[in-house]
C-alpha cells in the first residue's frame, strides 16, 4: 500500500540519477590535512546533504569511484565505511550500495488539494486574537520544548563568527551607533546584495534595493504600495499567518488559494479566482519551501504565474526568505526571475537562513519601488548601520556559504531524524509531505484529532506546537500541525515526537470510542 | 527699538533669578582632583548651561560668594576670572558680575501666530515629491556644510562609551546576534525605561512600553492605531515635515493648527477647530522643543491641550523625543503626565539625545496599546537586540546623565555662537525666537527672501539650509528658514552663518531694486 502512495509523490524519485562527477579532493580544500578516504567520504556527504546525490541513488561501484578518484581499493573501502557508519549509505548485497532512504519516505504523502474546491469568497481577516491566544499561552510554558517556532536551533546559526564580525566593525567604524545611515541602507551592503541575487535569477542594482526590518517589513510595505484596505489579497492555502496579521492589520480581505503540498499555490485555481473576481489587487506566495507546506514551485509553475499576474496586471508579492535552506545542488530560483515589467515585488530576509537576532531584509518593489521607498522612509527611516556592516562583511568572504552548507546538512539529518519518528509512532491517517528543505513539517492528522485540542494537550506535556487553525483565515486545517525542527539534540526531539505520536494516537482511539 | 521688542517677547527675563544655592562642591565630584576654584566654576558653569542661572542674571557677590562656599577671596575671585575667561560671565563696573546676555537677546522675536486666523479646511497632504527633491538635490552636494540636518554633530555623542558598551555585549551575550528577541522589546531595558519616564511625569509598567524603530515608527503606529484613511489629522503649524510625510503615507488630511514659537500649539485654536470641525480623529503635538520652533508649552497649557482632547475624546499622540536637550535645570515634563484616562499616546526615542545611528524609540499606546502592540508586530516584529542591550547598559550608569549635561552645554554654546551670527550678518526684518534648548532656528527672513530661491542660492554656495516652505502642507511659511548647529567647529558654522546672512541681504536688496 505504502508503495502505491510513494509513486504518487511527485518528489520521491526512486532511480538512481547519474552521479555528478565531485571534483578532484585535492583542489577542493587545499589546506585540508585529513586522510583522503576521509576527505572523499566529505565530498560525498556534502553531494547526499545538498541533493546531488537523492535517497535511494546507486553509489558508484567501487572499481568506478578507484577510477574516478585515482585511489587504490583500501581508500575506496574506507570511504565507503565511513559513510556507511554515518547512516548515509547502504550495503545491498550483491547490489552494491544505494544512498540511504529515509524511514520518512514510508509515510503517505498529503493530499493534494481538491480543484474542484472553488476559492471561497475574500473575507475580512480577524485572526490575530487567536494567534494572541496562542502565544500568550505559549509564553506561560517557556520551558516547555519549542516544536512550534519559525527558525532554526540557535546553535546552527554563527554565533561566534557574527559576534567577531560585528566586533570588528565596531573597532573599524566606531561611529557606526553614533552617526545616520544611508535612507535606502548601506550602499556597500546592496551592492553586495545586488551581486548575490543574481543566483536567484535576479538582475538588480544596489539602487534597487531598498533594506527592511526583516521580511516582514517588507512584505508590510509591498502590500501598503499596492492595496487599499478593504481591498482582496489573494493568498495561499495553508498560509503563513504573520501574512494573515499583516492583511487583517491593514484592513484587507483574505482569499485563500489551494496549494499543493509538492509544488505550491495552484495557478488553475489563482487563474479561476482572477477571472471570477475581479478585485484581487495583489497575490502573496512564498514560491520556495512555503510555509507551512516546504514545498517549492516547479521553474514552470513559476514562469505561469508571474505570467498570469502580468496578463491580470496585479502585483505578485513574493515572499522567499527560505530559498537558501532548499536541498538541491543549486538553491531554486525566485519568481522575481521571471518577471519582465516590473509586476512582482521581491521580499526577502536574513532572519531565517543567517541570523534571526539581526532584522536585515530588503525589498525590490518592481514598477512601485518609488513609492516603497516613500513609504519605508515615512514609516521608520533608514535601518541601523551595525547589523548592514556585520552582514556585508559575512556575504564578502566564504563564510556564508560555508554556513549555508552546514545549516543545509544539520537541517536536513533534523528533518529525517524527525521523520522517523512521525512515522514509528503517529497513528494511521497520519499523513504528511517530507518538505524539500527547510525546517517545517505540516502533518495531517486522523480526522478524528482537533489541532487546537491535541496544541492544548502537546502544551500540557511540555511540547509547543502550531496548530493548523492559524494558518487560515477561512477555518481550514483543523486536523492539521505545524512541527519545527528545534534543536541539535536529535534524541530530545526524537523523545518529543513519539510523545506527541503516542498523544495523537490516543486522541484518535478516544475519539473513535465515542 | 529692540528693547521694546525684546520686552515683549515672553521667555526674555530680564530680572535677576534668586540664585539656587548649588550644592557643597566636596560632594559634588568625590573623585575630582581639580583645584577648588576650578570646581565652584564648574559648578556655575553647569547652573548656567542648564538653566538655573538665565542671561542677565546677577551673580553672587564676591562676599556673598565667600560666604556661601566657605572659601578665600583667592578663590572666589579665581573662580570668577575663569568664568569670565569661558565668556559665561562679565563684569559691570561698580555694579557686580552678571550672567552673560549672548548677543542673540539683540534680536526681535518672531511675530506670535495670528489668531484670528482662522485654520483652514483639511487637506489630503502631498508634500513627499517637494521633499524628495530637496534630499536628492542635497545627495548631489554631499560636500556642502550641513545646516539642515536634524541631529547634532556626530562629535557630540558618546561614540567611544557606546562603542565599549557594544563590545562588552556582545562578550558577555554571544547570541544576541543570532537569537530572536522579546516581541515587546528587551524587558530590562523596558524596566530602565519605566523608572526613567516617571522623570517626566509619566507612571507605567514595562509592560506598558514598546520598543520601535527610532519615533517615527512610534509616531506612525500611533497614527495608524487611531485613524483610517481619508481621516483628519490636526498638527502644529509650522510641522515636522516627516510627520507630513506619515500623513500622506497614511492617505490622512492634515489641518494645520497656529503655533507659537515660544508657548508652542495654541490651545483656542485648536478648540476652535476641534468645534467647528467633529472629524478630527488626533491631535499631534511636540510639545518640548517643537521642531522647527524650539518652543516648549508651560505646563498650563499642557494641561489644557490634555484636558481638551479627552474632553473631545480624540488621541492626543505625544512626539516627544528633544524633551532632555531643553535649557532648564529640570527638563520639562510629557503631556503624558496630564493623562487620566489613556488618551494620550506617548513617542519618544533616543535618536536625538543619545545616538543617530541606534534606530530605538518607544512607545506607550494609552487605551490604545493593545491595538499598537498587534501593529507592530504585524508590521515589523520586535527590534534588534544589540543596541536595546547597549542602550540599557548605558542608561544604567550615570553615564547617560554626564553625556546630555555635556550635550546640553555645547548645544547652548553653539545656539549663541549662530544666534550672535544671525544677528550680526542677516539683513533688518530677520526675526526669530531663541529656542528654549535643541539644536534649531526657525528665522523668519524679510518677506522678500522666498526660501526656495534662498534654499538654492545657498547649496550653490555651498551650504545645507531646510526651506521653511517643507513644514507647511498649506504653502505657509515662504519666507522662513530653519538652521541646526551642525558642528563643533564653531568658526566654520559662524562663517556659513555670515555667508547666508550676506546671501539674505542681497536677496532682500535685489528684490526691493525690482
Amino acid at each position: 500500500m505504502y508503495l502505491s502512495q510513494r509513486a504518487n509523490c511527485p518528489h520521491h524519485r526512486l532511480m538512481s540519477e547519474s552521479l555528478t562527477t565531485p571534483q578532484d579532493p585535492s583542489t577542493d580544500h587545499p589546506s585540508d590535512r585529513q586522510p583522503l578516504y576521509r576527505q572523499l567520504a566529505d565530498q560525498y556527504r556534502r553531494a547526499i546533504g545538498n541533493g546531488v546525490l537523492r535517497p535511494g541513488d546507486r553509489m558508484p561501484s567501487m572499481r568506478a569511484f578507484m577510477q574516478r578518484h585515482g585511489v587504490s581499493l583500501a581508500t575506496a573501502t574506507e570511504s565507503y565505511r565511513e559513510l556507511e557508519r554515518a547512516a548515509l549509505i547502504d550495503a545491498r548485497p550483491r547490489t552494491g550500495y544505494f544512498v540511504r532512504v529515509p524511514p520518512t519516505a514510508g509515510l503517505p504523502c498529503a493530499a493534494e488539494p481538491d480543484l474542484a474546491m472553488l476559492p471561497r469568497a475574500a473575507q475580512f481577516v480577524g485572526i490575530h486574537s487567536a494567534i494572541s491566544a496562542i502565544v500568550s499561552t505559549f509564553q506561560r510554558h517557556p520551558h516547555a520544548l519549542n516544536l512550534g517556532g519559525a527558525t532554526a536551533s540557535p546553535a546552527l546559526y554563527p554565533t561566534e563568527a557574527l559576534q567577531k564580525a560585528a566586533l570588528r566593525a565596531l573597532r573599524r567604524r566606531p561611529t557606526l551607533l553614533t552617526a545616520s545611515g544611508h535612507d535606502q541602507g548601506d550602499p556597500a551592503l546592496r551592492t553586495i546584495i545586488a551581486r548575490r541575487a543574481l543566483e536567484a535569477g535576479i538582475q538588480l542594482g544596489a539602487e534597487d534595493i531598498i533594506m527592511t526590518h526583516g521580511g516582514i517589513e517588507a512584505v508590510n510595505l509591498a502590500l501598503r504600495a499596492v492595496t487599499q484596505p478593504g481591498d482582496t489579497v489573494a493568498v495561499e492555502s495553508p498560509c503563513f499567518f504573520g501574512l494573515l496579521q499583516a492583511l487583517e492589520s491593514l484592513g484587507l480581505r483574505a482569499l485563500e488559494i489551494p496549494t499543493s503540498p509538492s509544488t505550491g499555490l495552484s495557478i488553475e485555481a489563482l487563474a479561476f479566482a482572477l477571472h471570477t473576481q475581479p478585485d484581487i489587487k495583489a497575490v502573496v506566495v512564498v514560491p520556495n519551501l512555503q510555509n507551512p507546506l516546504g514545498s517549492v514551485m516547479p521553474d514552470a509553475h513559476k514562469a505561469s504565474l508571474v505570467e498570469l499576474c502580468t496578463h491580470a496586471g496585479i502585483a505578485l508579492i513574493e515572499d522567499d526568505p527560505y530559498r537558501e535552506l532548499a536541498d538541491a545542488a543549486q538553491p531554486p530560483r525566485s519568481l522575481k526571475a521571471w518577471d519582465t515589467d516590473g509586476s512582482v515585488i521581491h521580499c526577502t530576509s536574513f532572519n531565517k537562513t543567517l541570523a534571526p537576532g539581526m532584522r536585515v531584509g530588503w525589498i525590490n518593489g518592481g514598477r512601485w519601488h518609488p513609492r516603497i521607498g516613500m513609504l519605508k522612509f515615512a514609516q521608520s527611516r533608514h535601518n541601523e548601520q551595525l547589523s548592514q556592516v556585520v552582514l556585508a562583511g559575512f556575504l564578502e568572504t566564504s563564510a556564508y556559504e560555508r554556513h549555508l552548507r552546514r545549516l543545509r546538512e544539520n537541517l536536513r539529518l533534523q528533518r529525517e531524524r524527525m521523520a522517523a519518528a512521525v512515522a514509528a509512532s503517529f497513528p494511521d491517517g497520519t499523513r504528511f509531505t517530507p518538505p524539500r528543505g527547510g525546517m517545517f513539517f505540516w502533518i495531517e492528522l486522523p480526522r478524528e484529532v482537533s489541532s487546537p485540542a491535541f496544541f492544548d494537550a502537546a502544551l500540557a506535556d511540555g511540547i509547543r506546537i502550531m496548530p493548523g487553525t492559524v494558518f487560515s483565515n477561512a477555518g481550514r486545517f483543523d486536523h492539521f500541525i505545524r512541527l519545527s525542527c528545534p534543536s541539535t539534540d536529535l534524541d530530545l526531539a526524537d523523545e518529543a515526537v513519539r510523545r506527541l505520536g503516542r498523544l495523537a494516537s490516543r486522541m484518535a482511539a478516544h475519539a473513535a470510542r465515542r
